[in-house]
């Protein structure tokens, strides 16, 4: 059994998909970032950035069970214990990782800033809104012109690195993107959004989300300035 | 062979240094950012995020070359190809891959917002000077923490995850911090600066840097904006 804590973000969504995809059982713990549960010490104890998801694998490894934070380590993980969604050969394996890493220092990060300065951001600060707007659209234009090529992002086949990278472009609006103008990108994300297990994985902390009405919460949810004073 | 496409910042000094310390034979292409390398179709090619670093190695695998972007992955492939500094058990490994993980998707990108805003945007935006200044000093804390505790940021061992890291606190000063604010994190940096291999990778472009005056350029080596209006 495989405990996720976790709450409703995209990097929350990430692994719920990818439990849903892989069918290994699991139960799901809300981290209620609006009431602070990111801080307390027994989350600490296995998320030492404070951040969802992480997860504990009672079954583990060598008899022991595990714990891991990042999602993308995440994602990696469960995608060794099943074989499933992080290639074939290990020439495809390493071309998944360089595409879920793109997603992990860009796309996430990136995307994370535009939501704060488009949406969450006490002032309008139009520099910050343009930089963070057009880089969005500078990362859909790579997404696009990729999946155009190869099918997906990692090549012919459906990776961990789709699965974590779709999430993110749920929120394309809020990103000040207009998806129709990534045609290639639209046909991708409309694909992995008709996935049964992607429908559930999206689905899974839905009723326990709240509106975040705090202000280092939202920071937490969306990836810097967890301390930023206001 | 390891042909190396990079320049000298801290993800270009990441792979250096874990080629350094690997004793692999490499030669490197200095991407001059400032003159548009990173746009040329050559580089496109193997880069298709327009960033450096990226590889091409020639011995590959199932006899054919290999080619990866994203220093994250391109770290990984290089621990894996020669069983160095990722780890010992499966176990060790998904440690190693967790803070690694933590330093492409939290490190990287929030020091290279703090670059921008602090040192490169073309006004003083004090609201996100504030913000990333201070996601900094919490990054900087998590650091500290982590290697009191265990020596090094996955546990009792040198790891890609300290190489990942290491570059990007070089100019801490940059970042708003104090690192004597940190003694743990500074006992670790020390002694890391101090290892031959680190200091032959962080030379390797040091005579190919210029100042790079180009606004663009500035964005491609910190992370974001790369079309951002001005």
């Amino acid at each position: 059994m495989i405990d996720v804590y976790s709450t409703a973000t995209p990097n929350g969504h990430k692994v719920h998909i990818m439990l849903e995809e892989t069918g290994l059982p699991y139960r799901v713990h809300h981290i209620d970032i609006g009431a602070g549960d990111q801080f307390k010490p027994d989350f600490l104890a296995i998320s030492p950035n404070n951040k969802i998801p992480a997860i504990v694998d009672a079954d583990g490894m060598d008899g022991k069970p595990i714990s891991l934070f990042e999602s993308g380590a995440i994602l990696v993980y469960l995608a060794s214990k099943t074989g499933a969604f992080l290639g074939r050969s290990d020439r495809d394996k390493f071309t998944t990782l360089q595409w879920l890493m793109f997603q992990m220092g860009g796309v996430g990060p990136m995307l994370g800033q535009a939501h704060h300065f488009r949406i969450y951001a006490p002032e309008k600060i139009e520099y910050a809104v343009n930089r963070y707007t057009n880089e969005a659209k500078r990362l859909y234009g790579v997404i696009d012109k990729q999946v155009a090529k190869e099918g997906y992002l990692a090549g012919s086949e459906y990776t961990i690195a789709d699965i974590a990278t779709f999430p993110w472009l749920r929120s394309w609006k809020n990103q000040g993107v207009d998806i129709e103008e990534f045609p290639d990108l639209k046909r991708w994300f409309d694909e992995i959004a008709a996935r049964p297990a992607v429908q559930r994985g999206v689905e899974v902390l839905a009723n326990l989300r709240k509106p975040i009405t705090d202000d280092k919460a939202r920071d937490v949810l969306f990836g810097a300035g967890q301390y930023a004073k206001r």
